[in-house]
């Protein structure tokens, strides 16, 4: 197959030509005559699809190490350890209804509204008017100042301090990229896993101590019903990083004025930067901030990170942004922001731009009215699963504030509990442990979920616990 | 502002609400006074808009201390510059038609095919069947099998070989997290700035050196006419990764059969891990090779990463994808496949759901049909590009395999001869030193450009050199 410069090509096959193929082939097959000579045993055990993969089996290692940090990390990222255990559950029950309460996936239909955008703007990309190729880095500055306006109103919060991603889970990795392996971290226990594996990763930490459940070097600031949720800063070390969710993901506690106010004051008198993930903030009801910028002074030692994700339903969409104030500067004066924007432009190439249409659209008045109906909606399954534990007499905790339902097994493995729920009920939750040592005895529900599955689950957990 | 849980707020408003933004106002203006009060010179002269944002003239700075790799890089990254650079030649010459053949943007629209099936999944997302959320990391199932089938036949390059991707520049900074800062690396000089960039990032390299324009710990492998662009292996050292990109940016020249099984060699030889950029192999004609899985060996060194940017026109759309074969293994025997899926699940969430259903729509037999004559398109633009400088009696290089022509300026700086071209014709280029200092003397030219507007910028092209 050749494309010649000047002719389209009128045959379409697929792209690696029948000649490399033979190639490849009568290569294959000396190769394979070396493997078995050199380990016989091996070949014939292991191998399973000689005609397709022959090399599969072969001893060669290069001369890499791995990534000692990567090594650091304890069995597998906890969502996708879920999903394993959801489907041998579901070849074991081939037949069960399996509802999923767990990994806080969202399930409701995007907003028409939103959604017809995004399909004329993927519509439009097919005329010579509509086309655009890439976008700034930093996302498309309409949405930019939409993001301030709606968001940030008198917060002092101006488009160019948004950078627009492609979710916050990619923007907490480029945060870690950013300030490198050399600064210290706190995180709240329990908090969302990747804040501490992406630290890992970048190589802040020491090893994982089995015996505390805790890396060496992070500092885990407990947050238990003891103390409302939020940490006892008196005996919290300083540290260069502090991630703080909320409303938080596991526990669904949403820290209060005064508290987030403490937090900002703890940040200043160490010189701390706070990454708050604000992820849930649509969820929030009354006076509790939905942004830490509401918080005075916070501009000096905070970034935040958002996403459509959970308000508009756009989890496989992807879209989210973070704010990185122009006053956030490290110890030599020089602006994080500037750093940030070399980092998004060095190894990021912006948000999908028919995703970018869709964050624009949620920001319409019905684009928002619809966003407010679909967190109206979670926040109705969240109330019974709340109601639902309650009448059991389970303590729970979360819930107001925040989609998930953080539920007391007191003296119990999170791990049996879930797996217990999971067996009897076919229902798959999330265990607290996984988000940390302190949420042993705990399990996460989640309130993502079609209401019928929703009153489903619940009746089936009054039927186990009733 | 309040969401109750049970009923839906049908009030919308921006989310910051007004009291808490009432509550800032009252704080800014302490904080002003306290600025004040602190140092009332600088805060009389920098202060530019007192009324929302009174707090970016403090002179406060946290006590984290700047990721010195990050400082280690210079000016700023080589395509937001020439962006700069442009936008003041606009200012300039507000009546000038400016063309650019400079950053490689595509600019033809998507073929129908495709952005039909994209509008079609975003509306499906708004119904009860169609909706989707959190994919699978990795991309979809059906997607990675049909890259695997499409791409890869009869090479041995399996579905789960295949990790689909938001574009080849978020990869390489992926892939710069997997290997961390324990790596050494080489690179092609010239070559695409981010394979660099994101190594400093990353930690991997030394300070930059000025005068020969090169950072330490980096090995250049210089890539010019006199070697045929490719390097004299026999004098390049021994490294952990090596970026490879062909056909190559921003030369043009596409490596042969031979010249990559010699890669290969070396690579296995040294132990070394390929990083392969095939992000133009459509671009290819006749035998020589689309991917480096054509080189027999090649599954047990390298590491290939592709996109569909420049065959699709998904600059903006975003998708990619990164061949991580399990037969490649660290020096341990670990494979590389399982760490890196690991940095996939805890720093990316999978690439939009509607960008994959294009993906998917792009490898259909009419959507194969329509990249080729995408592809053929610009190649037809190369060749109007490379007739026009050949007929001036510039000696060019690159331009069959690639839809860059690479122009020799002998004796002369690239930057300079980007400005004549920018200043007298209106045209943007990329000056070749800007992607490593055996880049000096030579200006690139993109081929991406509608065809008028190619022609246009060709013939104030003899204009300027006759």
């Amino acid at each position: 197959m050749s494309f010649s410069v000047l002719h389209h090509n009128h045959h379409v096959a697929p792209l690696s030509s029948s000649s490399s193929s033979i190639f490849a082939q009568k290569t294959f097959t000396a190769l394979r005559t070396q493997v078995v000579s050199v380990a016989p045993k091996k070949a014939a055990g292991v191998c399973k699809c000689v005609a397709t993969s022959p090399t599969e089996q072969t001893a060669y290692k290069t001369k890499v190490s791995r990534n000692g940090n990567i090594a650091k990390l304890q069995a597998g990222y906890l969502f996708p350890e879920i999903g394993r255990r959801k489907a041998a559950h579901m070849l074991k029950y081939p037949d069960a209804q399996v509802i999923s309460l767990g990994i806080g996936d969202t399930t409701e239909p995007i907003p028409e509204v939103i959604t017809s955008a995004m399909a004329k703007r993927a519509l439009g990309l097919s005329t010579v008017e509509g086309y655009s190729g890439y976008g700034a880095e930093q996302g498309e500055k309409q949405l930019r100042a939409k993001l301030a306006s709606t968001f940030y109103a008198n917060l002092g919060i101006e488009e160019d301090d948004i950078f627009v991603s492609d979710g916050a889970k990619s923007d907490i990795s480029r945060l870690q990229v950013l300030f490198g392996s050399n600064v210290t971290m706190a995180v709240q226990d329990p908090s969302y896993p990747a804040y501490v594996d992406s630290s890992v990763i970048i190589g802040q930490t020491g090893e994982y101590q089995k015996d505390i459940e805790k890396f060496g070097n992070i500092e885990y600031m407990k947050c238990t019903p003891e103390n409302d949720f939020f940490p006892d800063l008196s005996k919290v070390s300083r540290t260069d990083i502090i991630f703080f969710c909320s409303p938080n993901n596991p526990t669904g506690s949403a820290a209060s004025r005064e508290q987030l106010a403490k937090l900002v004051k703890f940040a200043k008198d160490n010189g701390s930067i706070i990454i708050y993930d604000s992820a849930y903030a649509m969820y929030v009801s009354g006076d509790t901030p939905k942004s830490i910028f509401e918080i005075p002074g916070a501009k000096e030692v905070a970034i935040e990170t958002a996403s459509f994700s959970k308000y508009a339903g756009f989890t496989g969409v992807r879209l989210g942004w973070t704010v990185v104030p122009k006053e956030l500067k490290y110890s030599d004066g020089f602006p994080v922001a500037k750093d940030f924007n070399r980092i998004v432009c060095t190894g990021f190439n912006g948000a999908s731009n028919i995703a970018q249409a869709g964050g624009l659209a949620c920001l319409s008045p019905e684009g928002l009215q619809a966003m407010h109906e679909v967190v109206g909606f979670y926040k109705e399954n969240t109330k019974i699963i709340v109601d639902t534990f309650t009448s059991l007499g389970f303590t729970v905790y979360g819930g107001i504030h925040a989609p998930y339902v953080w539920v007391h097994f007191p003296g119990r493995s999170s791990w049996d509990v879930f797996s217990e729920i999971l067996e009897k009920t076919h229902v798959v939750t999330t265990p607290g442990s996984g988000f940390g040592p302190a949420g042993e005895g705990f399990v996460r529900v989640s309130a993502f979920g079609h209401r019928d599955n929703v009153l489903e689950a619940c009746r089936r957990f009054k039927e186990l616990y009733k």
